[in-house]
């Protein structure tokens, strides 16, 4: 596995080339239930980046462990920052990346909110006016909802079966072994959300009942491989 | 060792009092000469803070590895980001930790440049304009400048005896065995400067020799005793 | 129909109570492909949000023809206005209207792209961090992709079979009676993109072969049927 | 009469060279006594800009609804968007419409309060530093107030008697019978003010009294000849 | 005279209460043809805040020398700031102003360009909006131009008899004794302005010829009793 | 002594050359006990500004009477703009003066606050990224308190000894005869200020007994002479 940050800078230079991709990893510090870290969305996209860097040679950039998600603030422990700040963090990090002459790179958000991905499709858009390179910006949870319906209920959602199964594989140890969901009135679709406490007692949005470590290597499995082929196909590597 | 996002929002929320001291490290990414890490700036106060939450309970935040570096950029592999990104990206932490009723906070930088101290400042001080908190801002390095002139030379300064020794006692396996060091002419005094390639050939601005493990432990240790003083001293724990 | 500003100011004053709904329709000026006016993303919804007033009494506010669209910037005439200033017009015109007391908005928006729904979500989410109202936020694409599949093919895109029909219906004489269609090849998934003109020759993304006004007639009042059902759910009126 | 956004972008490409003159009007949300429509100050400059394209073959762009028109916020019904919003929103689409080639532009504004209009100017000037183009800015009412003291008193003002007769020429549908006019008090120059109510019991800044549709017609033709006298002139066609 | 800053801040708290007048004098940095010195326009404005400091005890705050003059950027030596720039610093300093508990300001600006004086205006109506207070903005030429017609020609302008007379009565040495004055062409009415070399050979807008230091004297004692009867009158003093 | 704005554009362009130094001084309006004047941190580098232009021939902009100054805001008459104001302010001056082809500038600032000189930098910095120019930005301070422990106690400090010796030799008639100091407690180190009179009971910082006029000329021409050392060092002459 690969950090940038691990490399002195002439080993850097000695590595880079036209069809190096670099990984920009961007978590959220967020609750996830009762029974999941607030690191989450950090663990989950950090451990598919370090297996693609294994298996492809791809460079990570250090992590961004913050991200959007307001929704989420009535629960304590909480981080979240400005959509404004998230993208000119992003645009920073990614115009420094360019001109090193970098060409190919990925934006990995374990957090998948639409605000939150939209500034980092933001800061990207503003970085393909600048240069000409190619940027894929995804969630690991665009793939992984892809197995809802398949392995995992169709309404497997935040904290549910699919994210307490991959945390425990990467994770166990900051897993607990008690969870707890409840649901308290449907959501009204289309309506801007304040506070999903109006909706969830608890932070889980669905029930983990069924995760296990096993199912999460297997997602986690499934994501890496998938991961790859976009990343050779879209580079055309 | 506590680590903010390692524990789920509950585990969080039995956790905070008034008494708690949350500290939330930040690096660069920022050549250190051809013989240390890119991220030499987050490996040191990061371990400090390890340190100090191992002896008196702080909370540790996920870490912020992106600074301002402006003056390094020209050496592959610097990642810069911008003042204003900087300031309201602390800002923005900050501000999520003060609502959950923290009451005192260290920042504690590994880099210590002027330009990226301001604005960790500025952040902290518009802060202190919203919320009744405690804030401390320093660098590790503020601490272990103190020390020029007593273990190492007076002229001591970047990626030289005291950042090699001090990084060789956390991250051997990250430093390399020879190091380059030249300069090639006198600073101007109160100059603006654009690039440091100006005055040195390669990052490493005062020369290694003479750095150790040893003598990083034993700063190591020095400076976290004297930041628990501080902490214990300016909270009044 | 009642448009907010054909009203005096003293009218107004009398019309307005807790149960009063607010429209605010958002367009885009963009490229519907040889055959759709530009206006195409205007004139759809604010054809809706007219039934809607004709209905159920709701008062349209004058419609922001503008929209972020950058992605058909290449096909002339498209006007793709900045993330950060849709978001600021959305936002003070919300503001302006519930410092008027006003309870229960619905921003409508013909364009459908992710930025330009994050720009108006961004929006909303900041009023409702000042005021204590509701706020629905939706294309009436979020409604008319729903019969897809079942009305149209499941790929009927931008100025496809739904969106020629519904022109067709609404303003038959700014419809070409020719249309051209053209894709050159996949699109790569997660990708940034840049400028649609990679993927298709003409603006036309879906064949619009098969629309009729008749379509366009069914899908608009599927459609206003639909709204009025959310908006009186959602606002419990 | 021709607008920008009922051509499809084939039609527009077309029609767009070196002479074409694009007119964006503008107008403002904003109370005009108890007997004219809050859109009195977008029908005016629309109205007139329809007839500069009927006449010379101008294209007129999507209008703005909205401006600057704090002054009048305590009447209900009144809209304003702030200094910035405005500025950054007339300057994206103007950058658009500049890469689109079209070399002469005119920002027609029915509202004419200083600030409003200053925005405008400031938007076109920074157009001025990229664009090597020509661009008008003005309000109809610049050209409608030189006919203060010949056509009718020289102390008609907001919603008086040249307002009223125009608004009646344009949409009598929209123009209330009676009108009320009361001055409290002197206005005191050169104080910012902050609330006109401060001085006028209405809405109404000077006595409507005398206005008719057929001053209302002979004051729009006369800003038509004239406004098209300026656009011959100025962008010498 | 009572310069706000010659005062230690005990003396100022003394002085300070609800009666105080405190002038804040704006000038600009800018061409005044190749007589007049590039000061001219904070020169003036200066005096006069000295003889109403005289006369009525209005304390003066330290001047802003720096003002909006695009239009005259390509004669060297002026200098502009943003309109961002000077309505933040303008902001700034009546900000700190109004939290020492003054209650009327004066902005007095010795240069009068529309886009300049809007962000004087923009600046004092965004106080408005906290504090409650009361603010006069204008340009000592908003009086000296109604001497126009009377005193000198009617088209008496910048760098002209009026501006030239008033510098020869405070700062004769700085104004040299030949002038020249040449109109390339007529302006243009309503067109943005790029550089006012278009219609002027210097920077001298209308003819100085008639200018003596005995009408600067007259018409600056003229302005001073003006401005001094409307600030009683505005502040009821 | 040559004002930049006392001299026509004409003669201007005359004088500026490629080895012309053109120094902006700045100041702050700000407590100094309650012996000095609010305007100390102006009337000191520009003292030494004149003297420098008297030797050298550089030429003096209009200075900048306001800086960052906010952990004084609490005694009255002390006017803090805000970081960013700053800097764009400061920004926008050297941007004009670059643009006339001046090579050399001295930001010579008399107060000598972190996040103030901060503010200078940084705008010095955005100015290297477009102008190929030199920039020195120092506080006269930097100079003076290299005196301490020499000339002075090593704990002189804002408005003791060096401050009021300098401020009686240059204008006397603003420095009163009786001072008053008084520390209440130790000040925290690396605590982030909010308001020092947590820690002074007046605004003297430290006891300025044993200041004379002498001792202020005598450290104003030291001052003067080594900065006149570093410019020609600095920049070549």
């Amino acid at each position: 596995m690969i950090r940038w940050d691990n490399l002195t800078y002439t080993e850097l230079e000695k590595m880079l080339n036209d069809k190096t991709v670099v990984i920009l990893p961007i978590g959220s510090v967020e609750e996830h239930g009762p029974h999941l870290p607030l690191s989450s969305d950090m663990i989950q996209p950090y451990y598919i980046a370090e297996q693609i860097s294994d298996r492809i040679g791809a460079i990570i950039l250090p992590p961004i462990s913050y991200g959007w998600t307001k929704t989420m603030n009535s629960f304590k422990g909480t981080i979240s920052i400005n959509f404004e700040t998230l993208k000119m963090l992003v645009f920073d990090i990614l115009n420094a990346v360019c001109k090193t002459g970098v060409k190919n790179i990925v934006i990995l958000s374990g957090h998948a909110s639409k605000l939150h991905m939209a500034a980092l499709n933001l800061a990207a858009d503003e970085i393909l006016d600048i240069y000409h390179i190619k940027i894929m910006v995804l969630s690991d949870y665009d793939i992984a909802y892809e197995y809802r319906g398949r392995l995992v209920p169709e309404t497997d959602s935040h904290a549910g079966i699919i994210e307490t199964s991959r945390v425990m594989a990467i994770a166990p140890e900051l897993v607990k072994k008690e969870w707890k969901y409840e649901k308290k009135k449907t959501e009204k679709k289309y309506m801007v959300l304040k506070d999903i406490r109006e909706y969830y007692t608890y932070g889980t949005l669905s029930d983990p009942e069924g995760a296990t470590p096993e199912l999460g290597d297997q997602l986690n499995k499934l994501i890496t491989d998938r991961l790859i082929d976009y990343i050779k196909t879209n580079f055309e590597l």
